[in-house]
């Protein structure tokens, strides 16, 4: 066995089919987001960037920086543990007691990342669970999907956001058997909506736990940031409300929540949990300090909001069609990957925008695109060159274009 | 199915087994390395930590702080994204660069964690790898058999440190499958060493990959701390170095190094690479710095192994029992979870000592122990007063006591 033939001939492959994947060298600029500086190729310059999922700018916030500072001046870099072995530091149990309090829930547990709560909380919960059946949606993340692998459970995929679908699985299975309904509230490359009430419903009636990944959700939705579920008054019926602290908060980290025994019992068993360095004290500190702005100030998330339909309304008005959704995504949909490259490098190299281009295994094949994410601090300035740049492009490349309105 | 029932079984069962774990709400005290401030439920106390893996203290030093603080100031929070969706942080291709330098090798790629790394890039090899099969030491950490297990691939384990055995499983595999053997440099519970050399031998002959995890190594060993591989002069024989960024380099994070091609392999097809947030660019700042201080500094392992010696110098003519080895871990056994806790409790509540017990599933039922870790930074008086506890604890406990030499 050759092994490096192996690994090349995988790669062309990549090649070939066009999503071969080059990461773009960025340098965010603190206090200019999302203005950052592209280390390319040819020398540094100066992009906008249009497709951060830090979606509020918190990662400029100084309440951020400041917590982040005080805590690196105050305990150092990192943790220099496990959270058993000496890395429980008093920032972690503060992060931790926040987040219960933001989805008011008795308990609430760290992990190093949101795809490792996903991944660590699944498999423990099937997994141990004796005889658990996962009744998982069909669009669910990769994290959960390899969680509910991790458990070699019983497992049972449900049409797209779709109690009735959801129901007629769950009767199927031995009502005496423990059962765990996963799904997402904001689907993050669609930007759809999972009906929340209908699938609890439909659990509560089969005795199924629910697990809800809000990692798209909170810091935007809901009067404290607290996501989908509090914005529709649902916490309190969902077993487990998972996030992460990389994307609206704008820092790095995940967690659950859930009842104090269901957290104990994740954080006993769970190795994803048990055998890692646990996050620097910085990170939970600026993780922190951002849940609590944001649970205390709805203006990040009034001009989000504002933000993200303007840039609906100029691209309607230059009839450039994106998916519709009751989200803050933007998904312009291209449908081939070697053409959303195309565009994506027209939109780096030409106009200084940087909108990275979605492929194949992120989204299925033939549904490549543009996902753009407005923030509070994209200036009318910047949709414009935005919208100005994509009909531009549309037009040379005689890309399908929406009749405009 | 009550749920609440079940997790609160379960608890009980590991309160009964005496291995119920309490975490230690530690502020760790830039600065003052070994001591910090314990919050314990009847207030906040001075303790000295002698159970850390911040192995040189390169927590508190002034060089991975500024370029902390220096990248805060500069790039704010959060990455704001996963690696391919502008997440890709100038300071993660520097980091990367400094990576595969100190380990000699064509690439590296980064991952949120130690944990992720060898569970991602074991998933991804083994799994990808047609019909590989997967040769494991029977004491690999659980990142690395998790990694294995998610890969499906055919697995052998082969007794710890032991190429005859190794040799022995490889000769009944089929020659022209891909082979894969995985294992670690320094064992953390036991703190023993492999025999890379002969390992390297025996894989050579039969056409397999070599996977060597250096976590409790690198920065610690050879002459710009590249691990016990570079001690050794045996970097170029392995196909992959994985390591951690949150131990002796104190600060988050995991890589792995190989060829690029390996690299670019396991870059474009590990779910848990693709799917998360990539690490803040200050903690790859604060990384990338450390290594490059430890890179031309020996002095902090120098004096690390100097206190290694006199810790155990001075636990011998206590009278200590501990596991000899070859490295920095000082295993002092005990054997028994709830008098392991007891000592640990007393420990901490008469002495301000602070050794976490360490018990099952971290190491094997009936092997618990305290696991001591001298760093440069414990003083002669720090020790002085870590034997003189242990010695009345062992005294007033009637653990047994090595005949004093
Ligand atoms: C739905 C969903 N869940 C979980 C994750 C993982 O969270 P993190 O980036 O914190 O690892 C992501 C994306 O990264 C996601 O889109
Ligand atoms: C041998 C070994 N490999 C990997 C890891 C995981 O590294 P990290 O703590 O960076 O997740 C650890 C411990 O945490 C370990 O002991």
């Amino acid at each position: 066995m050759n092994y490096e033939d192996f690994f090349g001939d995988a790669l062309s492959g990549l090649h070939r089919e066009g999503r071969y994947r080059v990461f773009t060298d960025l340098e965010r600029r603190n206090g200019r987001f999302p203005h950052a500086t592209h280390h390319s190729p040819g020398g540094q310059r100066p992009v906008t960037v249009w497709c951060s999922n830090d979606y509020l700018g918190m990662g400029q916030n100084p309440v951020v920086l400041d917590a982040m500072h005080e805590a690196l001046d105050r305990c150092g870099a990192g943790a220099g543990g496990t959270r058993n072995i000496s890395g429980t530091n008093h920032y972690h149990v503060l992060l931790e007691q926040e987040l219960a309090d933001l989805h008011r829930k008795e308990a609430a547990l760290l992990f190093t990342s949101g795809y490792v709560s996903n991944w660590a909380a699944l498999g423990t919960l099937a997994g141990k669970l004796p005889g658990c059946v996962v009744l998982s949606d069909a669009e669910n993340h990769a994290s959960m999907i390899e969680g509910i692998k991790a458990s070699r459970a019983e497992r049972h995929i449900f049409r797209h956001n779709d109690p009735e679908d959801l129901d007629r699985k769950l009767r199927m299975i031995d009502p005496s058997r423990p059962k765990l309904v996963a799904f997402e509230s904001v689907y993050s490359m669609d930007g759809d909506i999972a009906p929340i009430a209908e699938i609890c419903d439909v659990a509560e009636a089969h005795g199924a736990l629910t697990y809800l990944d809000e990692v798209h959700a909170v810091g935007l939705y809901g009067p404290r940031g607290g996501g989908i579920s509090e914005r529709e008054g649902l916490a309190h019926r969902l077993d487990v409300i998972e996030g992460t602290l990389g994307k609206a908060f704008a820092v790095h980290g995940g967690y659950i929540t859930g009842s104090a025994k269901l957290c104990d019992f994740v954080r006993s068993f769970a190795s994803g949990f048990i055998f890692t360095t646990s996050l620097p004290p910085a990170v939970a500190a600026g993780a922190a300090a951002s849940i609590k702005h944001l649970k205390a100030s709805g203006t990040e998330r009034a001009r989000h909001q504002e933000r993200v339909a303007q840039v609906r309304a100029r691209l309607d008005a230059a009839g450039i069609p994106y998916l519709p959704n009751d989200s803050h995504i933007v998904p312009v949909m291209v449908g081939d990957p070697v053409l959303c490259k195309a565009i994506s490098d027209t939109l780096l190299d030409e106009f200084g925008i940087y909108v990275q281009p979605i492929n194949y295994p992120t989204v299925p094949r033939g549904t490549e695109r543009l996902r753009i994410t407005p923030s509070p601090l994209h200036s009318d300035a910047d949709i414009d060159h935005l919208v100005g740049a994509l009909s531009a492009i549309w037009t040379r490349m005689g890309v399908e274009q929406a009749a405009a309105e």
